[in-house]
């Protein structure tokens, strides 16, 4: 289109980008994933459906683009002490590049306690959980949507958490015989439990009892 | 109907009973909640809808039962060791009164692994998994029936596990600070979140690992 040759294309194409991904996420966050299509993406952003099908090669590109830019988006509103965490997240999140780590302050109980109540904010965000709560969803029925996205969105941001846990096991804060990927899962999984079958009320309180419990174990110590 | 008057009627009626359980749980795992109606299921277990109305007021009753009647063969099928356990399955199990408990042989760990490996059991069942997978996904989106099917199915398996973590706790096996809900969270939550989510794959060898990072704690021991 002639538009594309403009000296303002680009600020033109980050408009248009980003009308895409709001109204990505709030027609899944409508009607469910199965039901979203690219032509109700394109009608909802005000754009040709072709303008769609040349950025992205699918409807879940197009939705995973959408949740990176929103958790992107979110961690800004909330300053940048919570631009440094990692989230729980299944279906947001930003990217490798763009995700700075746990903190890393020496006090790992802290730290971890830091994070999951960001984890827990941005679970309890409205604007972000009905979209992730319907692409959740369908990740738990469609096994490949939910490999796509546990792949692209979720195991970066584990990562993460291996990192601080590594990082913390060679400071000897860590069990010598401790495995990162169960310690994180003893984390994350308690918090995405209560938070998908809304078994009770997802807190800061929670998260800091998980942490606690967690690090401290649940038999007595001498 | 005339047929209920019959002196067998008893007998048919189990026998109409389990044909539509049956049709329920068949039903949703190939068409999702949403799409499972009153009418499919009638015409799948080759009753009148009438039938169906009679015994239950919703569909979401008719899938209630027929996953406690699920839940109660599979463990039957199992053997008896296993009919004695309660798992962290979001949409199955028996009700409190048919639920035996959490085996109590004064070893905390190893009945929890039990515990956990029958878990592990059932939700790598096919039969099971794929109806399960199908309610759960439909209860994180409908907050109504996710309630629904948390108090009716889920909390009454969660209070075994409470039952048995203050047993445990009066036996000095649990930290006296122990709060046994969160306990119980740290144990069935990382189990839900790998299976949900299919993060990697849902073993023994994970559950045991579940259970010793929980009890042991995360941070080394004097």
């Amino acid at each position: 289109m002639a538009s594309t040759r403009e000296p303002d294309s680009s600020r033109r194409s980050d408009r248009s980008r980003r009308a895409i991904h709001d109204a990505a996420l709030a027609l899944v966050g409508e009607v469910g994933y199965r039901r979203t299509t690219i032509e109700g993406i394109a009608a909802r952003a005000g754009v040709g459906k072709q303008t769609i099908y040349r950025w992205w090669p699918s409807k879940a590109a197009v939705l995973m683009e959408a949740f990176l830019d929103l958790a992107g988006r979110t961690a800004e509103k909330a300053g940048p002490r919570s631009g440094d965490t990692a989230r729980g997240i299944p279906d947001t999140g930003r990217s490798g590049d763009t995700a700075q780590g746990i903190p890393d302050t020496g006090d790992l109980a802290a730290d971890l306690k830091h994070v999951l109540r960001a984890t827990v904010d941005e679970l309890n965000d409205p604007a972000l959980e009905i979209p992730t709560r319907a692409l959740t969803a369908e990740g738990i029925v469609d096994a490949k949507l939910g490999a796509e996205f546990v792949e692209k969105l979720l195991e970066p941001q584990l990562a993460l958490y291996v990192t601080r846990l590594r990082s913390a096991r060679a400071a000897g804060h860590l069990r010598a015989d401790a495995d990162p990927r169960v310690a994180l899962e003893l984390l994350i999984g308690p918090l995405m439990h209560r938070w998908l079958l809304r078994t009770l009320p997802l807190t800061h309180a929670y998260a800091d009892a998980v942490v606690d419990h967690a690090l401290g174990g649940l038999t007595p110590r001498p």
